[in-house]
């Protein structure tokens, strides 16, 4: 059976609809066909009609309460509005040249304009692309780029997706995702689990699936079945259920079947997140990314602002552990309050804890919103530094957290130099918290946002878990606790392998929380711990896979 | 004293200058100072002025037989020497813009062109940027940026230095070259190695040196005394004599002072450099980069062009070991016959053997080519992929290179995954060559080419050593040779550390030779073991460089 990589759970049925092709550069030498004047009409018309299209989109958007996707697509309808768009083509049209390539050339002169003023403004060069393309698909006859609009419900089947095409895609009339590219960390991965869509990623084969052809997939096992007969959607179902089951019973304090407590938190991005948590029975928050608060905004964030943000979320979890990780920003997440300098590979560069050497003030100031946010609330308020790669690192963020007055410091792993040399870093941090997402990309070289680099990103690689063994061992020998944060604590097979490694917390995606609770609680640590082992023998990701379910027999109660 | 990381030997000893300050962009809202006809002989005349200053070093540097630097400011005087430049300008000034600004914009739309171009005309940004802004220096009257000119020999003195800057150093009056930022593996780096000029980076203090303040540099210690007595030269060029005097006496094959055989070879680029190689001892080549036969060209090298050059370095070397690393391209070095897409992190994207799965042709070709000349020459040419993360890349590369009759194929350990799953394939490949500065790259997640990321960048790191430790012992449980290739193999004292660690071959540029074979011809392997299993306890990149030394008692016979 054809499987990819499953990275959003649940099983969806649907016929297949396939990204659109992307809109080719129209022909540089394309004649004027007709006269000027009627094809400058039709040119408005075009425009008129994208224009439109997208208002009633943004108030669908804004109407299912998805109000960013209604902000970008409102920006949309904004610039599609601008008459210099119809009076710059209708030059063009003057001196002979096609409806198709004057939308494209007078565009252009507004991409320029946009990428030359730089910060918010080049961020949405790709929204002004966006309508272009859809006013020279309309010119042209072409099916209009992106996501397929459709109301009857349907598989989407793409290359892979970008961020851009977060807004064309609504939960109610997509199944389920499919794309040949792609990670568990990928833009689709990340969009599918928050949107709750079944989700296969890395499925080579997908390129084949004929539009129409009906499908089925299970995006927790990786399966994708063509032309599915009533018994597999029925297997498929049942097996569902059996999860959904297991994890409606997963409720209390996670742990393992032999009783030994492991912390299930939370990874989120502000208070908004925190019902959602809560809901799913999360013990705490391990990762709380406060750049949210500081990105695409023209100033920072006040002191008062920081406060009450850290002490809404604390004050939801009462006596319980919240980690919160300090800004996590840098030449690929660029603030505008401070001047970050272009850098050939950003993932690199000047990020996290390193904007902190040559900009200290905002880290002190946030740390000291923290120190006043831990002595007004019973929540255990833990800090955690982002990007430490050694001992200078450490100490550096540790002494000044401390010097601030909080209590909790430790420090996130995610440089592989970390975790090689997480003996003496233990030494220091009062705790760890592994994010698998950046220490895979580094291990392995290998881009997240790269797709054709897919097959390395995986946290089931040997490589990474015999980094995360090394991290959980440094921390373990002086007594502190080794969390994982990264998206590898939401894959309930992998949770019980993270354990065997000596793992004693993992935070993840609200969503994944009842699974892994539910995989924890039929395992003993004995088990885990043989996982393990057998695991750091594996040759490739998909063999330590298969290892790891051999040694953890009851999977199949939880459908897994 | 002030000390920085020595990393090109020697004693330089000479009055600060300092590289002169960037050109700032001049005022937009300039207005023209007297009238416009006068002002464009003004520019016409500075334009001539830096035309022919250009020429003059242009003609300069044929004449000291620098082909390449020639090359690039030969180009420099045809761009000068564009009538558009003066023209252009002309029209702004008759418009009321300042001298300054008209030159600068007229420059800005050639550098859109250039840019819109790519490839090859988009690299000449830098070259064009460089000649407006002598352009500028010399209409107001600001000293021209960039390297110092100078007939009396002088300590170069900079923040950073970038490739662009190579073409303005003479050897013969840069006594040595001090940087603020930089490290072991940085431009300024290689670039003084490579010109045997004594350099020191790293050192904050260096900010503080001011114009014309005599300073002694020891490029092999790392130390730069302002104000020096006739004493401190004397006693630095007494040591200074002792080193070359050591590197002198260390001629034949390379063993520890137990008589154990270790390999010391030399990196190339090429035929071009097998003469230094040889003069300076090298018992073959352990790293021939092969990817200068195929950058900066419009068309691939043929079949016949490949051979030709790799039989030239095998047939300098008969009877001894040639190591061919296959091409190492990607977004970061692009090949215009070989598409790649812009990428947000190409140090992390698809380069070196990744670029073979979408493009196996050029590997395939590559493979033959070697082939044919393992056939036709008397030298053992082994055979090398880059970038291998895994084993599936491992197999890739061996499979593909048996099957072209190569005998013997290894793989570079420069992702550290590779290193930490090294056990695995060592099963596979026939060796491994360890390349220190990408695997301290990625393993710190830190830019080669981001200078304030230095102190993250040196091979010392325990985290690097660490990584390097399991390379060779996966190896060494296979009977496989591990080498090292990167500039840490260069370091005389790191040298031992690599052969305590396991390491059996050592490749460096061909000047570090002599002086790798000393310290190892003073030392037995039991002591570089010793100095090795202490290194690896060792917190920091200082520490261990410490903790080697005391490890190491006889390297002050080398004045070390």
């Amino acid at each position: 059976m054809p499987k990819g990589v499953g990275v959003s759970a649940g099983i969806g049925v649907g016929p297949v609809r396939r990204m659109a092709e992307p809109i080719p550069e129209p022909d540089a030498a394309g004649q004027l066909r007709g006269d000027a004047g009627s094809e400058k009409t039709r040119v408005a018309e075009a425009v008129k009609a994208v224009s439109a299209d997208l208002k009633a989109r943004a108030d669908k958007a804004r109407g299912l309460g998805r109000d960013e996707a209604a902000e970008v697509l409102e920006a949309q309808v904004l610039m599609a509005s601008d008459p210099g768009l119809v009076d710059g083509s209708a030059a063009k049209l003057a001196a002979g040249t096609s409806a198709e390539r004057a939308v494209f050339e007078t565009f252009g002169t507004f991409r320029d304009m946009l990428a030359a003023a730089g910060g918010y403004m080049a961020g949405r060069v790709t929204d002004l692309d966006d309508i272009r393309d859809r006013v020279i698909a309309v010119l042209t006859g072409q099916p209009v780029p992106g996501i397929p609009e459709s109301d009857e419900p349907f598989v989407l089947v793409a290359e892979d997706l970008a961020p851009a095409d977060t807004a064309g895609i609504d939960a109610d009339t997509v199944e389920a995702i499919v794309t040949v590219q792609g990670g568990p960390t990928s833009h689709t991965a990340i969009l599918a689990r928050t949107m709750g869509i079944p989700a296969v990623v890395a499925m080579e084969e997908a390129d084949a699936l004929a539009e129409g052809t009906p499908v089925l997939v299970d995006g927790t096992t990786g399966e994708v079945v063509a032309e599915p007969s009533d018994e597999d959607v029925a297997k498929a179902r049942t097996l569902e259920a059996k999860r959904a089951e297991a994890a409606k019973a997963a409720t209390g304090p996670a742990a393992t079947a032999d009783g030994e407590r492991i912390s299930v938190l939370a990874n989120i991005g502000g208070p908004a997140d925190v019902e959602n948590a809560v809901k799913n029975g999360a013990e705490g928050v391990g990762l709380y990314r406060t750049e949210f608060l500081f990105l695409d905004r023209a100033d920072k964030p006040s002191y008062a602002e920081q406060v009450k943000a850290y002490k809404a979320v604390a004050d939801a979890f009462p006596g319980q552990k919240v980690v919160v990780r300090t800004l996590d920003a840098g030449a690929d997440k660029p603030l505008p309050f401070v001047s970050t300098e272009e850098e050939p590979n950003p993932a690199l560069g000047v990020r996290g804890l390193r904007l902190a050497f040559k900009h200290p003030e905002l880290l002190d100031e946030q740390l000291r919103a923290l120190a006043e946010v831990q002595s007004e609330s019973t929540a255990d308020l833990w800090a955690m530094a982002p990007m430490v790669a050694d001992m200078r690192d450490t100490e550096y963020f540790v002494d000044k957290a401390r010097e601030a007055g909080l209590k909790t410091n430790g420090i996130m792993i995610e440089v592989p130099s970390a975790a090689l040399t997480a003996g003496h870093l233990a030494k220091v941090a009062d705790f760890f918290s592994i994010g698998t997402n950046d220490l895979t990309q580094y291990a392995y070289a290998s881009d997240r946002q790269v797709g054709a680099l897919a097959r390395y990103q995986s946290p089931w690689q040997p490589g990474v878990l015999r980094l995360i063994g090394a991290a959980a061992d440094g921390a373990g020998a002086e007594d502190k606790v080794c969390g994982v944060c990264g998206e590898a604590a939401a894959d309930p097979i992998l949770a019980c392998v993270l354990v065997g490694l000596g793992v004693k917390s993992l935070s993840m995606s609200a969503p994944a929380i009842p699974m892994v609770k539910a995989a924890l609680a039929l395992h003993t640590v004995e088990q885990c711990r043989e996982a393990a082992d057998a695991v750091l023998g594996a040759v490739s990701a998909e063999e330590a896979k298969d290892i790891a379910r051999a040694h953890l027999p009851r999977l199949e109660e939880l459908g897994l």
